[in-house]
């Protein structure tokens, strides 16, 4: 690509082709690191538009980003592509409180719209741990989760309408402004999870919910691994279904005791973060139900006193995944799922995984989801280390699959498993979705490499 | 075709070509009729697989069939298919009350699913009016809706896994037995609502909630028909999400009152039928603001005292649909939906039409979705009066779209609304839906003339 030309061709849009924009623009939260040759920060759809049918027409290959905080490389770049950045496209277009949805550009911080709703009186559920730096349009490309989607979903349960520029430059709308709508195939869902790979968002409409009343946020520790996978299952049996039932393993507790203390006991070996929300009176009762649960099952209790006590919860839950490296310089991060009744069984056999390999597994996340980040801490710098630490990961996969999972749960599948795919998929489905990547993209400009190895 | 090598292909299999069979299986609620060449009622997987591969091969049309109580003629075979129906395949397979889901086989009668559940302790919110004959098959294939997915969202939402026969016999299992997964593109999303164009579904797996403790079932009768607009409006802003918040206009009461009596005022102008569910202290209370807010705007409230009194609303409610067919034999069903907030400029506009035409319409809905069923009735063998009954459906369409709403809320296209796709889907987004369908089904076997006219 001949550098130069790019500027003469978008004189009104921001592009840079400078060696430090170069560089921080060539890694996301996976590690990996692939320069582009220029990044664009378009202002608005007609720029995206342009940009688009100058690099079709070019064949240059475009990787969508937004904040870069994804953990599959979803967001690298590949070899002399362009990068399309959305800092400038960040703009809350509409909150509209009469229909519950909220116009929003991609570029719109996750952390950003919550503070903006809360105003109103409302709040948009997906919650991923990184909300205070993801942008909505990387979440959407990722369908997003979070500790709340147990109670209330993911990114696609939440995404209405979106305006997409297609790879050729095109600009469709998919979806409705309203909650139902059974117009045509789903274009809108085929979307979220596509990974930047079929179309580049715009605009999206996404729905929104009252804020509840209250929320009761508890602590249950737990001696046992099992004890505590097997009140996961309990709550949610017990017909109580709590907005987050989050999970973190000795190791975890370990590491969050080391980098941002919350006091939890150092021989633990298991610790759920759990939240109810709703009225009063019924999350008080539901409380009730839930320590009396975990108690039964050797659980200590403690209930977070006052927002500032919550809050501390929160940032340490929120911390553990830098607070890792504390123990090892390299993480390879995998975010499995089980069913929820597998949930013990698994963290069963990644203990003895664990204990077998020698190398330290650090396992935490949405329990009541049967998600689990699974942390394999290595040093990248010992190469017999991290090959042994990278063996470890088909052995996960496998046991996760044959209790009924799934080898991503928010993740996605960027570069980092894209060569893991087919234990999953069979050859069928995965031409059937590479066939419809050509629909949207024949010349394959969009994310290369990115799903499909 | 050669029908009488058909029951050769298939000797384990029910085939028929009774001309009884032919005239029954050749039509559906929305009154369209045409014949198919032989009806099949497969077992099991492995016979869909064969008949589909037998039908692939000599390129006959198949179109699958639930219950046909579809609306708008998806089911309604095309000239010299066979008919591919599902009363044999109605087993619920499996009820994991631990990981909250179903796996059921297409033929499972919605009804029939929910009462199964109630044992458990368990529901599946999606409730179409029909839910007493529908199949979970049809309802997956139009994305059905129903009273309670104001709260609680359509079937789209609670489709976790399904295995599917491509139109040339392969199988696929798409999407995942958790609640969460982000492993390559969304085919379950894409195949919900796409109305057995894609893939001829042949197990299901569903998501259930836990029932909720108590509903509160409220009648509020308005004078005014902007009242009732207004009172759905507000209830929703003031942040309370009811399961259901059904509408019905003059006409509709009227119908009602003469049909299926439940002592309604015929002067009232629009009735709400406002279901609350959820913790008692909780819904009391909720229920209080409801009274409170809709007394304001004049509404008489009636609350139902028990069991007995809540289905009885609802048995009404129900009955409505055929109990039009008392006002005019011939009803030209629509199934708009607008912006919540501009249900009442919707309704006034539908007023203006019909005192205009002369030609009454008949208005009922989930209004809490802004989804208005809208009833052109009119005779069939009165030609002019028929004729001008159509005419009005594209004004009708226009004014939904100018309102920001979408030309149907939950039944789908199918045959009857083909014309109309393009007044609300670009040409481009249609190439791209074209393209998707050849992606599965190159031969164009499946469902023809279904959704693309």
């Amino acid at each position: 690509m001949n550098i130069a030309q790019i500027g003469d061709q978008f004189p009104d849009i921001t592009i840079s082709t400078a060696p430090e924009d170069i560089i921080c623009y060539g890694f996301d939260a996976s590690g990996i690191e692939v320069c582009p040759s220029a990044i664009i920060w378009p202002n608005n759809t007609a720029d995206v538009v342009k940009v688009m049918k100058y690099a079709y027409e070019k064949e240059i290959p475009v990787v969508p980003r937004g904040a870069g905080t994804g953990m599959t490389a979803g967001a690298v770049p590949s070899k002399g592509s362009i990068v399309l950045s959305f800092e400038k496209m960040k703009k809350i277009i509409e909150i509209d409180a009469e229909n519950l949805n909220v116009l929003c550009e991609p570029g719109v911080i996750n952390g950003k719209l919550q503070r903006e709703l809360e105003w109103t009186g409302f709040f948009y559920p997906p919650d991923p741990a990184s909300m205070n730096f993801c942008t909505l349009g990387g979440n959407v490309a990722e369908n997003a989760g979070g500790p709340r989607a147990l109670k209330y979903g993911v990114t696609r349960d939440y995404v209405m309408e979106i305006e997409a520029v297609l790879p050729n430059g095109e600009v469709i709308t998919t979806g409705i402004k309203t909650t139902k709508g059974v117009v045509g195939y789903d274009l809108t869902r085929l979307f979220t999870g596509s990974e930047g790979t079929l179309a580049v968002f715009t605009k999206i409409r996404l729905k929104v919910l009252p804020l509840p009343e209250e929320v009761i946020t508890l602590l249950a520790i737990f001696r046992s691994l099992e004890s505590s996978g097997d009140a996961v299952t309990k709550i949610i049996s017990s017909k109580i279904i709590p907005r987050t039932l989050e999970f973190m393993d000795r190791n975890a507790i370990e590491a969050v005791e080391n980098f941002k203390p919350i006091g939890l006991p150092r021989d633990a070996e298991a610790v759920l973060l759990i939240e109810l929300d709703g009225q009063p009176s019924t999350i008080t009762r539901e409380a009730e139900k839930v320590i009396a649960l975990c108690s039964k099952l050797g659980a200590e209790i403690r209930m977070a006193k006052d927002e500032f006590a919550k809050n501390n919860l929160w940032a340490s839950r929120r911390a553990l995944s830098p607070a890792l490296y504390h123990i090892k310089p390299t993480k390879i991060n995998e975010d499995i799922v089980v069913p929820r009744n597998k949930l013990t069984e698994m963290l069963r056999r990644l203990r003895t995984l664990s204990e077998k390999s020698g190398i330290a597994i650090v396992n935490f996340g949405h329990a009541g989801d049967g998600n689990i980040h699974v942390n394999i801490m290595v040093d990248k710098a010992d190469e017999d280390e991290y090959q042994r630490g990278l063996g470890l990961v088909e052995q996960i996969f496998r046991d996760t699959l044959e209790l009924g999972g799934t080898i991503s749960g928010e993740h996605g599948i960027g570069l980092t498993k894209a060569g893991y795919i087919d234990m999953e998929l069979s050859e069928r489905e995965l031409k059937i979705m590479e066939s419809i990547k050509k629909v949207f993209d024949p010349k394959k400009i969009l994310n290369p490499g990115k799903i499909f190895s």
